[in-house]
């Protein structure tokens, strides 16, 4: 029996926790204006989008996450129109929101075109979302985009890579007040916010920062396996609507949302529960 | 600056992927009867088990799988007062046990007695239900004690490592049958079954053995980080009780388990639905 | 400053010991009759060939060993006309064995057809030497071959890979008794025989067993930093010749061999002639 | 058959190189004034000593670096009496030297007291020659124990660590000049100058700046398998002898050294002798 050759990418989520995924072949690397940007096969969960040397997406397991963000945020506004999603050029939240018949724009606000292209030649699955006929896709800066749109949005989605690099600014305590005026009176946001047992600072700091903007702060929970732990938090900053009392789904064929899920999403353990914690 | 020595334990989860911890020290290696045996000292997670390679429990993470392994059966039972854990060498899930005043008596029955000396000398916070004067601990095999106890017990745990080497025995269908046996007429068990993203194939089997010979029975699931995905599933069999309705909370100052943390274990996103529908 | 992605290729030299290169990306996988074969592009190391997991060659440091394989043998020879290689199939070896101009034939014999191929698309400045005219490549059982072929060669070479797999066959005693068979009556013949740190059992068998039948046996030295250890032996069986005292270099251009260095690779440290006194 | 837990230490060579050494356990850690210091147990080498997360030495691979930094300075020498070693507190090179008759005084300058501490606790075998009634050994700034000694020493040894953290300042040609003015007028020092495969740049510039200092500069080499690349280089300034004759061996028991090692250590490859030519 011949060995195969070790070819392993590893993400090294911070100085003393990594995970390590064995490779087949890389299909894509480059520079991009603001991130390295790799595509690489793995055998455990098929190909993978790398932005800056951390997992984004997978073929296998990005369902939950893409489902996760979109989902939870549409069924607790009763009648979203207008969304717009910042960063998130890999499509897959996109593709989530065009399933919700009520959505008439989807905005998508991703600063580095790169990140579209590639996703359409390699994820197409995910990406396909992108060519529905409501999606207006925007090469721009979302900080920017988000300042000046003021009162506009039904539901924002701030769909960011990890809290360094180009995304530092989508975790600043403006840009949360900026996404608030982007919101209509009765609209809401929703952001992913790192791991409860690996992040413990950022939740806090940014369920601080969106409480003191927000009369309705919510976080809530999904297992996504290439993440680091495996236990990834959302947080929503809501002007009216209550998310432990969603509209009945309006989505079929949905591999991780339902609404019980929905609903179990936010009943936190008693650690998790003490970080988001006044 | 100075940099710090690289030293990293590795748990090759399948030939696929892998999880990686930054290491201090090691503090005790031995190859017992039954299996090799090592204590580390991580910086993430505090000093962590090692059995054969793979991490059975770590300080900082340890909660998550003891209360719900525990407590999502003993909320089930209205009254437990016979408790036997097969396995569970550490001392975890007997600690959450002995927080049950209905327990009247618990039963350890772990095959490899080295694992209990070690936790008691390296994990003094896991162990220290052993000695509650309920417990009777037992240095033997879980299977042939099952065997032997008929019509006992209101509620059995099955804690094991992964379903090799030594632990084999726990994942079959004879194994479970022993267990209803061994059961009174109202009792119920809980297993850990690894996880829905990597164990599709165990989860799936062990629910059909467990459904040919349980009227009831159930899956859910917990955040484990350092367990291979870090979704990690539980399956219950019970003669008459639903977990779904559990009783009020009898413990206090748990970090994981709520009732309503209890509830939402069971809201199985659709993928997992899938691996256990008949 | 964007983070680049942990992509590392990893040798296992045996269970304890590893080597790591960085990859920037994969440029051929298959699965052939006889091996698993990769070719990847490392930062450190340029292009490399894998043979079922196993570092082969790599552009940047190629040279040390196909010169210290070919000039060692043919330095030693005075007037070297007829050479086979077993294995090689890359071309390294060939390609400094066409730079003697004594040479009228060289018979390439490679049991595996896509090791030559893929070398020719991926390492055109190693398996140049395929090209010259005298040149007569041979896809077969390089053993069959010298068995089949009585005193024709005066230069012979095992260019193989580890003794594990398809090149168990070219450590074996029987096989060096047909090298014997198969050269001149003053021939000699050239073997890469592994790491003196790492491999010692296997020196001290393959010195042992060409003593045996050759009348003079030598071990010689170089280093390879893509192999195990760095420091990796060749051993001689001669009829005749002497490599202590070599003719005049015949080779221009080359990065390793010299006459002084051809000399110096035979000055073994005590612990290496240790391994193969009588 | 049970699995070992895989714990390795890994030393990142450069950012696109790595060696991984399987551990079976650490044995002492600590932050010194001037640097982290490990000792671990490795399967393949025995002991080894880590400074700021780099190999130093090892039970079973150091007798090549102290024999060859050592041996080769001193049979050079025709009467070496006042010996100087800068760094090497683990005592190999000193246990080496005083093995030398015609030695009447070894000085050992060592920066870090801790590193003489815990060699002597855990390489006994290493640091025994420390306790030669020859051996001076001071805790001290190396570098200004050579400035503050003009004409004393007949050979100087610089044992360092890379040149990064506290050893940045002896590979500084103000160094090598002071060197140069702490030796006899018939002196000579010796070096470990890292490999020519990884670290090309800094032999050049060592070598430019001895040769301006020194009439005389030599490179020579030996395998270190737990060194990057396994090849390492030593550099040798000397005011008059060559150390292409050296003395006749005054050494017994040696695992490398022999006189034949020495002079063979100095044929130097051509893509060696190319970074050291002017």
């Amino acid at each position: 029996m011949a060995n195969s050759m070790e070819l392993w990418f590893t993400e090294l989520q911070n100085s003393n926790l990594s995970i390590g995924l064995r490779v087949n072949r890389t299909l894509h690397s480059e520079q991009t204006e603001f991130q390295s940007l790799d595509v690489v096969e793995t055998v455990q969960y098929g190909r993978m989008l790398v932005l800056d040397g951390c997992v984004m997406t997978t073929d296998k397991d990005e369902f939950v996450y893409h489902e996760m963000l979109a989902h939870v945020g549409l069924h607790t506004h009763p009648e979203p129109k207008n969304v717009l999603v910042v960063g998130g050029g890999d499509g897959g939240v996109i593709r989530e929101i065009v399933k919700h018949p009520a959505v008439e724009r989807a905005v998508l606000a991703e600063i580095d075109g790169r990140v579209i292209d590639i996703s359409r030649e390699y994820f197409p699955q995910i990406a396909q979302g992108l060519n529905d006929p409501r999606v207006d896709v925007q090469v721009c800066d979302g900080i920017k985009h988000v300042q000046e749109h003021k009162g506009e949005y039904d539901v924002i989605y701030v769909d960011s890579t990890d809290p360094i690099g180009p995304a530092v600014g989508l975790f600043a305590k403006d840009f949360y007040q900026a996404v608030y005026d982007a919101l209509k009176p009765d609209g809401l946001f929703v952001a992913q916010t790192e791991s409860p047992f690996a992040n413990q600072d950022l939740i806090r700091h940014v369920h601080r920062d969106v409480r003191d903007i927000f009369p309705h702060t919510y976080l809530y929970l999904a297992h996504i396996p290439t993440y680091p732990t495996g236990m990834w938090s959302f947080t929503m900053g809501s002007k009216q609507y209550n998310p432990l009392e969603p509209v009945a789904s309006r989505v079929r064929d949905t591999k991780y949302y339902t609404t019980e899920v929905h609903k179990a999403a936010f009943a936190l353990p008693p650690f998790v529960q003490e970080l988001v914690q006044k």
